[in-house]
């Protein structure tokens, strides 16, 4: 070892000690006589101190340390004058004997601190030095933390990590496959798996009985600020297992995550919310709980007055942003400026403030008396003070879906989403299905293999849309954490769940014949859930993007920036592989 | 849940209690006016009982139970009359009064037993089948406790997890890779890893200090035997380090792993042995020292005694088999043909066997004194009853690399490779490069980033196939299980590294330009090690392959014969990602 003891680790009691140190140049100062070296490691900052009266020719060296150069010191472990308690080595210095310079180093292109000088790119191209930042290096030791803690607690509920194939199958349905091709079967393809889902189900045909993975999958998507083409999962499936078993199973482990790195117990269950009323209070699938303004309908208010674009609206709705009547013209413009982005859609915003006194001043006042007004008031429960804001349209579900965007930002503005509280439900009752205007065919919500609710089984035949389905996910703070479904285990109800959604039987034999002939020969009832780890991660750190929580991350045009991936391959590779690049056409 | 205990948890203690169980029907024979019931389950096997005279129509749904049936029975835990001591539960039957099928099942195309009828083939079809029996499921268990292991080992030991990604560059150096076409960059490539070896190496300049994965890497190589296009490394790299210390580090996670996975407690330091003697001493870089039969050169006592093979020869070496003097003629031209076959190359074998009396009896006794003789039997301090045989050849290395299988097949014929016994070393000290024929030039042995011993450094420039490398490997009864080095991180040594390779300055760039710039910003010393996650399990467990240790694995041909994998792309699919796929020149 290049060292005795870790820049983290020395304290006030082992002042006397020789010990030798390894890392990074910090910041080197002069003071006077004296040169003072903050050295860096993974583990902390120690300062290491030269004294020019007591060795000129080693206060000289390290005089001329750069930035980020690699060195190894032996010295004595002594008080500090001048403590720094910010620090838990703040209390010692090393005074040094002897220097060794490990490595030199160029000036770093930004800065190596929590606050750094470096943009985005400048960052991604040098991401080695970018994970040098304290800031960016805890989000792997946490990552790192919480996949050890999962481990550790679906090992204790007898859980077995099996490591599913990574070269599988295409399955064109579904988001788009990232394929490879074979060189040893010309003109054949693997697929890179965008879930282990049909592979866990498999395994609980096979009697496994309680599976997990944390495991990459891909999604050749067009990406979003917070997608990455590969992900990571934490893959579960149990056998003989209800709705409620699946659930209580994970939302322990969401708790015992919590405590264990975050120090919060949370004791009560979580809140159960059914699809239907997440999407009628807060228009979303996942509703940020950490603050109110639910939704209230206002059909029967404000409907028949007169005031055309409410009289002709198929949906009226509003939220009631407490204390916030205070608002000006200027911001509620900039509100409505918001709803109506294309981004949103909305026409317009209508809005209401109840003033001290009790009386309510709206936005369409020249519509409407001040006792509807009274009881639009009464709707929501307004107080002297609050702020009523309402969206209209000719689409419930798309007015519901502007309105929760309305009722996000109001929450952002409101300060009402702190990073340190966390609000977590599940929301149930999924639909089994929903419809694409763009297939025109009803499509899975989930996915094909998920089971419809018992007794909405006969619905399959004259109604499926109104089918739901025993599937869930978990919300935290807004952010889909994770879901999951039971399954079907009847070849039978699979292979119907398939021509609703449109396969011919051949299709469906072609695709997923594996998996219904697997069927045959005695799945158990089963089901699981998928957790987004890098969706925990972000969480549990604060972040707002998942990007800070991977160590190589690829940006928007799914490059790696650093590596300069994907490039042209040589020929001799492309031959080999009988493939062709052809010409995009323009 | 669907039970309340599982087939594996009942005891005599349990007796009286109403229970639930939920499982696979393994057998169902009829005695009497009784039925038993064998139920199957990931955790045991509990027995069943249907009483006639109790219910006649329960035990008559009995009687129509097929093998696999999935069904869950309600009774009551009772002691059993006729004991079974080979199982945990076999005090104890339960006597059901309500029995449910949960699922049906097709005769499955094998017995589902350990030793089952089915041939590989079929097995590898119906994988999901081949996965109940015990034999194979165990390989699982085994694999799961693993890297539970592994993974609390190094998390004591400071070592974070870091996730690399899968989706890099590619690099034509070394073998063939897999690589994934980008849509989004059209006539790009993805590629998948063959290791995260420069990965990790980033994460050292970027301070983490100590890293390691459990990871899947790829190679598209022409599969032998114990080869899979995708396996798993558990990869590890730490910073300030000398070769002492990762050995140290990584010998402690083998000897945890013994004690905790097989009981074995092995108290001493691992033999290390320089790579120059496992060759000259055992003609292998992984020698299996479970057994002796150390060569012995002969060239000294052998040569000049008018023999033509061997006065002709650059090399003589022999081992003497202790025991194996009784060996037939039969046996012996055998043995003959068994190194003369073309994977060997042998051109021919001569043995001496030690009578009784002490007198040597040789196969080309008409060229040797008994005073040579005599002298061979010295050579290798022979008794009575011991067989010596002896290989020669122009080509030392080749000859030995020979005589080291036919050292291998004794061992395999006298019983001396127990599969309970293990024998683990350090091999050390390895070339830092290979002479290519087929290249025409120098490679590197382990990889470009090895750091070459210390000492041999000036050699570089004068005499570079001398140089020594500070690798190391460990085996264990004749496996490679793991592997690594220090690295360099200088980045004029690594520049001089890719010129003795080969490199032009610009292709070493181009390549890996990523890795040496990052050496120009402070770059620890640093180095690591790899082991082969499928070795060790299957090590564990005693197979022979490492297939049976993976949960899904693909066939010789690289296929997965259950999903039916690699296969064709849908031409929308080739479109989106701007290939075509070109016809193979026969």
């Amino acid at each position: 070892m290049y060292r005795t003891h870790t820049c983290g680790e020395l304290r006030l009691s082992d002042a006397g000690k020789e010990v030798t140190l390894a890392g990074w140049v910090q910041r080197a100062r002069k003071m006077g006589g004296m040169t003072f070296v903050d050295l860096r490691d993974r583990y902390g900052i120690t300062q290491l101190v030269f004294n020019e009266e007591k060795d000129a020719s080693l206060c000289e060296q390290a005089n001329h340390l750069g930035r980020e150069f690699v060195i190894q010191v032996k010295g004595i472990v002594s008080e500090r004058s001048n403590k720094n308690k910010n620090i838990p080595t703040g209390e010692i210095e090393i005074v040094v004997d002897a220097l060794t310079v490990l490595n030199t180093a160029l000036t770093p292109p930004f800065t190596i601190e929590d606050n750094t000088d470096g943009g985005d790119d400048l960052r991604m191209k040098y991401r080695y030095l970018d994970l040098r930042r304290s800031v960016v290096r805890r989000n792997l030791e946490l990552r790192h933390r919480m996949t050890m803690e999962v481990r550790r607690y679906l090992d204790s509920k007898g859980f077995l990590e099996i490591e599913t194939p990574m070269l599988v199958g295409s399955t064109p349905e579904g988001a788009r496959d990232f394929v490879v091709p074979s060189r040893m079967n010309p003109g054949q393809f693997y697929a890179l798996p965008q879930s282990p889902q049909t592979l866990k189900q498999l395994l609980m045909v096979s009697g496994m009985d309680r599976y997990f993975q944390i495991v990459k999958c891909f999604r050749d998507e067009d990406l979003r600020a917070d997608r990455q083409p590969e992900f990571t999962q934490i893959d579960c499936e149990m056998s003989f297992v209800t709705q409620e078993d699946i659930i209580e199973t994970f939302e322990g482990m969401a708790k015992h995550l919590f405590k264990e790195l975050r120090g919060v117990e949370l004791t009560e269950p979580f809140l159960r919310m059914p699809w239907a009323d997440a999407m009628k209070y807060y228009g979303s699938d996942k509703p940020d709980l950490r603050f109110g303004m639910k939704f209230v309908e206002l059909m029967d208010i404000l409907k028949g007055h007169g005031f055309s674009v409410f009289d002709n609206a198929a949906y009226i709705g509003g939220i009631c942003a407490q204390g916030a009547a205070h608002y000006t013209r200027k911001q509620l413009d900039q509100l409505t400026e918001f709803v109506k982005r294309p981004q949103i859609g909305a026409k317009g915003m209508v809005y209401a403030r109840v003033e001290a006194d009790g009386n309510v001043k709206s936005s369409v006042d020249k519509f409407y008396t001040q006792d509807v007004l009274q009881q639009l008031k009464g709707a929501f429960d307004a107080q002297p003070g609050d702020l009523i804001l309402i969206l209209s349209g000719d689409d419930a579900m798309k007015t519901r879906k502007q309105l929760s965007e309305l009722r996000l930002e109001m929450g952002n503005q409101l300060g009402l989403r702190d990073k340190n509280k966390f609000a977590c439900l599940w929301v149930v009752d999924f639909p089994m299905f929903e419809w694409s205007d763009e297939e025109g065919r009803l499509m899975a919500m989930h996915h094909p293999f998920t089971h419809p609710k018992d007794e909405d089984i006969p619905l399959l035949d004259t109604d499926p849309a109104a089918v739901r389905a025993d599937a869930y996910d978990m919300v935290v703070n807004g952010v889909e954490v994770g879901g999951g479904s039971i399954r079907i285990h009847d070849s039978q109800l699979q292979e119907k769940m398939f021509e609703i959604l449109g396969f011919t039987p051949e299709r469906a034999q072609e695709q997923f014949g594996f998996l219904m002939n697997a069927f045959k020969y005695g799945a158990p009832p089963h089901g699981g859930l998928a957790y987004g780890l890098d969706r925990w991660v972000s969480l549990f750190a604060g972040l707002d993007s998942i990007r800070d929580c991977i160590a190589f991350p690829k940006n928007n045009s799914g490059r790696d920036v650093m590596l300069d991936a994907p490039a042209a391959l040589e020929q001799k590779q492309l031959d080999e592989l009988c493939l062709a690049v052809m010409q995009k056409e323009k």
